[in-house]
């Protein structure tokens, strides 16, 4: 597709991308970014969205889009941005969900204890800088927010980050909510940069306003959708009973060597865990759970059963947490119909909890720059609809447990 | 278009728009209702939002189309509603905005004093209604709120009625501002009706707050944008030294029959009145004012002409007033530009105020029904983004000017 | 709106259009090209298609919006523009329509015998020329195509200009006749300059095929659509009647100055046309309409009540010629119903044709260059949908007439 | 997302679907239909067009969205339609593609021979119609076309069958190839029956046309596309190369027990095939294709490994075949490349051919109704677009080969 040097890629979502610099096609072209086309931006939503089956790779994509058009726009207001900064900024956005595994938010922190995807992400830059002789050096600065100009970094990852703006976007349209729509291309149009950080001028508060009141919704109502939760939890449940299982001495095998690696995976050697990850996808949890459907032990089958064919367990989602007799009642109902052990059916019977922030002006603010060169935090502007009581996390409950349908 | 006896109508916003009752089709094929087609929405909006042209009569079939979507939706879920009561909705909303005049909004209470329209849309229908034999007393009483089922009424005027649904997704679609654009197929899938009212099911309540939001942001960002402001104010003017001239006793024409009448009304005798508005539409305003430009007197000629060719006059908004010393510059200032009076400057350097309210729940309250029978304002459930500091009204002030350029 | 000196507009179809040269917000801001803003680019299509009220200004605006990108991909190609030839081509689509009068297609050779709109448009922009002191020389030069660079012509006007490219795309939006929407943004990354022509490249054949098949359905289906073709007649017939009146001596006012020196002008004396031309739009047009319905004359009040009303002569239209028998019996219908003479009858029941060509390769070829080389036309690629036999105009005709209901 | 019994789901295409009959909740509450959403319905599209991810359960939904729409537009002509064949209608729709395998066109009639979708989609519906006693009954009549209303079967399986409806739609939604979108919505309100078969109206020929040439255009541009034939040749390679491995009697697992059936089976002995079929999905060939990458065997280890990382061999189509000595010169050059035998070098240069047809009015027409009656076949209408010169089959030819990048 390409024309001339240029290289052209149809996108639902904004039409066309282009990429037109030699080194992003190589990085594009890598199995470290090619890998994310085997991982679902929304892991297990597509059950109830069923949609929302795009891909890590079409939302890098999209975000690097949306980047290049934020620099256009700073560009055009006079900002200085070099084409070495340009370049970084563009990197580091293409790669900034390469460190997500399968499904990544249900399993992340879980594969491995205490490993989140953004130092992944850094992992991986790091090991194609190396591959690439430093041509990733700005672009990793940028990310790790080690460059001076701090407004790059903000771009990135930030209250107002292209990442944010592309999913809440793609997402909308994928689920087909198009609630969470979000005016992008004029929260973009409204960006600027003054003393050095990512600001949004007068003009653009209802349009911030807007993104995070849509930010909100897609959390509540996608996100969090109580039945994508229990599908959800339910994974977290298999991997840890495959853990188990391991853990006793019984042999498992998932079909798939790195995702058998990350399962016998112990706290004190994890040694070339990074050449697994960098091996693993959507698929080898898939298949593992088509394997597993017919595995002895009842746990594991029956929740890899319930899961690949949608016979989720039945969830509910309110403001206070469950009181313990309910579960515990809950749970002798799974020990029952499944004919399995009290201690068996906590895998079919438990309660969790899910917060979310509508926006928190202690983490990252949102300011607006005025007219008359004043700087505010977007809940502190007159007549604000974003207020502070809206910068308490909020809590949610979940139970999810089987029902003898 | 029709398909049988069926009407087809294209919208590009819904797609296709059904009509397949004879009385509506006869409805619609009366003069006034035709006459809808030569008022625009959203009268100089164009000005800024150059697609903002749609008219009265695109809007009326919008809201009668969700209004089908809306019934329908209820009597799906066992809610009652005979066949001549969803006449009678789809009727009274269809009618609901006959009586707007020329530039209705800005022209309102202007050219006859205390008469708004909803008042001559039900003298409109009153009078269809004489010509029908009666066919739209089930839809007059449901306009006036006489009618039994109260949600009947609150489907055409409420905080939830199908008009502010269709003209927040009509005015976005037109203007190409994508951030206005609301869930109203969500919002109507979650419409319900509880001991006679209209209300919203639990799981609707982000929509209900994206709906608020989006009201908000076209108020201040398309509807108040200070450019509309500004020409509707000078229309205003325009009309009032028309009138100044007239009652001097000059002679003055606007080459529109039914428009000299307003100009020539007198509270004590405003008999004929209605005929003369049914035959009154943003034609005969716009060629008044192409007439006016050529005309003698420099206010009314220079108001005309910068209208007609977009010269408008300077437009600020702020949360304080203006103060009076400015202003006075400001008119000194008019005076030496065109060589007029002081007192024909006040035509050229004024000052006014708009108000808008997010959200008042004392007006009429937005009632969401939880699964467990309980009842709450939108502005009292858990976490609420529209909280009560969002119920003042409020209020921003303008100033207008003419500048040398 | 303006961002630093950039102007940025919404557009429902495109987003945003940046316009970021003073000249080009000299010319817009003329009332040359304000008064476009009164013309409606479909005429009558909104008795059909409520939501086609777009106007030719916003038309000039996509155009011009599309001939920046289609530059912008040409220069990323490698082909040489200068800024100056840029400048011009803009300026050249921005006022390619200037020359467009009140119901523009219907009244087109009627207000002025053989004046087209082009050659009107071409002498607004030789006026606008000597305002600017030659600024517009070179928009000039292309719009005549006396530009050496012949590629910057065929993008004005060709068989793939953006102007078509454009109307296709507004008018399929604003009608919702959805399959009029082409692919217009793969065109323009398709679009390359071969020996000084501008070509498509190979990949884009079936992007042309299903841009000429779109322009065929818009034909046939919209602007030929029999209830315009009844709309348009009937104004075309009100018209020739308000000069029959005033040739017989009788005086007749429309309202407005302007329109009257055109219903006056004879051949002999057309002095003084550009700038009552200049003057006049849909609004005088219209109100002329309004006040004729009160006119003594039969023929000319219910014909100007019908069209005001939609009440429209009934229309049919066919691949053969209607037979004068039964016009004859369908004009002595009319002259019964209304009571007039059989003479006048023919204002009410009358016949015509309309032609249009899917596409004809000897007027200009559509030119695709094949990856080897070649150049072939649109119409001789291997296995064309667009074959020859599609190149004859299809000519259709209609009867219009006068029903008794 | 239920409302009462319903349940609505979200579709980004359709906007909300409404399942309201507990037959068809259950049938996709079936593990048979849940299996569709581990099956893409474009295969290795996404490698060109990355949103292209949406999967034949989705289809499926949306194929019985629309069938949904055009009953109620038959009935609402007056066509008499029962419950019951709505339901099985509708049932039908349902599951016609449920007999789908893994990347369903690139390996059908390949794991197994001569078995096509259609016939394995009949014994599904037969399993299941066992399952659900008979329920089943009219909507395998309907679909084996043995129910005497045939419009039912050709609203399932036909020239203008919904199936091909939304799998335009659909694919131009995802693929973000805006130029395959059809007007579905006013084809189906075109549609009618005569005699007993489905037919369009008059008003709907450019509809037609419309559609006919998108789905060519979608062909030619998307299904065909070069790189999508080089994936998927790639892919029948493989399977061909693990079954030559299998056959010469060395080990060879997949890792998915159902996969390895199915490369095993041999003509004589197929029991037990629909078990194993049912069991089977994209994930299966995705995580074979990661073990094989690490075989010892050049050719399948090379061919897996750049089809997981998207280093496919290059592709071209033309008219013309390719001549034998290219092919030869290139298949030294695989051996080169890989240094592998000249034998095994087949597997990374190699020829084929596509074909499709535009419009065959001899496989099934499309029938139009004209308003005095008459009946003619799209091709047959006056000034037809789609002439009996489209309707020979178009056959392309591929060389895909290895490149020493």
């Amino acid at each position: 597709m390409g024309a001339g040097s240029q290289k052209i890629i149809n996108d639902p979502v904004y039409g066309f991308i282009t990429i037109d610099h030699p080194l992003i096609l190589e990085v594009m072209r890598h199995p470290f970014y090619q890998r994310l086309r085997r991982i679902q931006q929304m892991g297990f939503a597509n059950l109830v969205y069923p949609g929302a089956v795009h891909t890590r790779l079409h939302h890098s994509l999209g975000a690097y889009h949306l980047m290049c058009n934020a620099l256009a726009v700073l560009k055009g207001k006079g900002i200085p941005v070099t084409d070495n900064e340009e370049l970084g900024a563009k990197l580091a956005i293409l790669l900034h969900d390469a460190g997500h595994g399968p499904f990544s938010h249900a399993l992340e922190n879980n594969l491995i204890e205490n490993l989140n995807h953004e130092s992944v992400s850094l992992q991986i830059m790091q090991q194609l800088n190396r591959e690439m002789q430093g041509a990733l050096d700005t672009a990793i600065a940028i990310f790790t927010n080690h460059y001076p100009k701090k407004f790059l970094h903000q771009l990135v990852s930030g209250q107002l980050d292209v990442d944010r703006m592309d999913y809440l976007n793609r997402d909308s349209f994928f689920t087909g909510v198009s609630e969470g729509v979000i005016g992008y291309d004029r929260i973009i149009h409204m960006l600027t940069v003054y003393e050095g950080e990512l600001m949004v001028q007068e003009k653009g508060i209802y349009s911030i306003e807007k993104f995070l009141v849509a930010r909100r919704l897609m959390y509540w109502q996608v996100y969090l959708h109580k039945t994508v939760v229990s599908a959800e939890s339910m994974l977290v449940k298999i991997i840890q009973r495959a853990r188990e299982i391991i853990r006793s001495g019984e042999k498992l095998s998932s079909g798939s060597a790195p995702l058998d690696f990350f399962l016998s995976l112990t706290p004190q050697d994890s040694s070339g865990w990074l050449e697994a990850f960098s091996l693993m996808d959507d698929n080898d949890i898939l298949s593992a759970l088509k394997i597993w459907m017919k595995n002895n032990d009842p746990v594991l089958s029956n929740l890899s059963a319930m899961l690949i064919n949608r016979r989720l367990l039945k969830a509910k989602l309110q403001a206070r947490p469950f009181g313990k007799d309910g579960v515990e009642i809950l749970m002798q109902d799974a020990a029952r119909i499944l004919n399995i052990s009290a201690a068996d059916a906590a895998y079919f019977a438990f309660t969790g909890e899910h917060t979310n922030t509508t926006y928190n002006p202690d983490d990252e603010k949102i300011n607006i720059l005025f007219k008359d060169g004043t700087v505010r935090d977007i809940s502190e502007v007159d007549n604000a609809l974003i207020q502070r009581s809206l910068s308490m996390a909020v809590k949610k409950f979940y139970i999810c447990y089987l029902t003898g349908e």
